[in-house]
């Protein structure tokens, strides 16, 4: 689905008394792969977006399905893809797979914003010709 | 939207570097507002679900949208309605507002798994009759 | 022990899949505690203390005993006294009961900082004279 | 101070609104450290422990000092050592460093309890060996 992936163990701060995944702590999860996609793939660690940039990537909206459950000490992988860009805003694509088992599948959207806005801004032409590569299909000079 | 509704408080371990809630930490006040709902509606506490009904109620999907920041101190009313009872299965819409204003809007669907069924099982009765009752409209003689 | 109590029930966000309280949550809710009590015996919530003021209270050191294990559903009270109180400094002493069963006891030291001192900075004077007279004794009209 | 060290990023999940790991975060880093620990030197992964053993290890007591504040993207250097062994606990010391800089230093008892004896049991005897070889010195025999 995804070139690009990060590995995660579950762990017991994960789990709740029925011996899975709570799921809130997926959300963490997934934001750890939504940092590590920024600070790989668009060269902007989150230290230096919310440090010197002055900006932050907060969710605006989200929709998941649970596939099934994982359990403590299984290693998920995590592939994330953007799905679209718009002037302020990400679409983004995230599944978790665990051995060859689908556990969860995500859509979500996330907005570039800075203080100095006080809310949207347009994207950095860096970070916008980096997630349109990412988008993939010809990308000529980029 | 909904006559049942849970306040809780924006405390510092909601918020983020950027001040506001961090999205993960919303599904923890969430789920802590369908187990109020199941311990006060239902009848039946999870404490009751989880021990000696050997059952427990996964989240298999859901969908959110976030329409505005929470910041700490914030006391956010959070209403929970069901939309739709299946066999094992049913669909609650969550929203929170905090002042006039709406911050959040979700719509999920969980299911009642037993340990006995290792997976869905059909509602127990007693169960079922609530959340019909609470579904609204006419409710005869559940 | 404590005059200053806070109630706070386990949830499943709570507990980990020995069907207890995962110490790290009770950091959670002594957290909370500890905001209730600047908001309503010193006058200063957080939202206060970490906006307008430019100040934080982070914890330097603790030292606690988990005296018995906390179950989903169990209602904590939880009492915290000051027990000491330093140019920049604050010693705490909280304790977690359920029905007549102590689960916890915590020594905590928290260090006033302001952004401006880039540091320890003295308590302003209404927060130590509030401070004092929590510490107890002979309370005049401080 | 060790010779057994875990890496751990500090996230965007772990800091709070001052912009530092909110204190409680650092135990689930911790116990992070004492599952891989577990599972690399001890040879039983969290998941066996807690699965066929029908066993657990909680934290009947700790202490920490926390030395210097940790920023988002921190990489954590977690070390851990025991410090001793009886006959169902077991004392461990952790320390957390940044580049050459000390964050925390902890000294921590966990208890070694089974769901059959309902409460504190002997160290099975293979971990027993383990872990006073890893308490060094000349482990003859073990």
């Amino acid at each position: 689905m995804s070139d690009f992936t990060v590995q995660q163990k579950v762990r017991f701060q994960h789990c709740d008394p029925a011996g899975i995944v709570f799921y809130p702590r997926y959300f963490e999860m997934i934001n750890a792969t939504v940092e590590e996609w920024f600070a790989q793939r668009l060269g902007v660690p989150f230290e230096t977006l919310h440090g010197p940039l002055g900006a932050a990537v907060p969710t605006a909206s989200l929709s998941v399905d649970f596939h099934a459950p994982s359990r403590l000490g299984d290693v998920l992988e995590f592939g994330l893809r953007p799905t679209r860009i718009g002037r302020s805003s990400v679409g983004l694509a995230v599944e978790a797979h665990c051995g060859g088992e689908r556990r969860l599948s995500l859509e979500s959207t996330l907005v570039f914003t800075t203080s100095d806005a006080n809310g949207p801004a347009p994207w950095p032409e860096e970070m916008r010709a980096r997630i349109s590569r990412e988008l993939g299909g010809t990308v000529s000079d980029a």
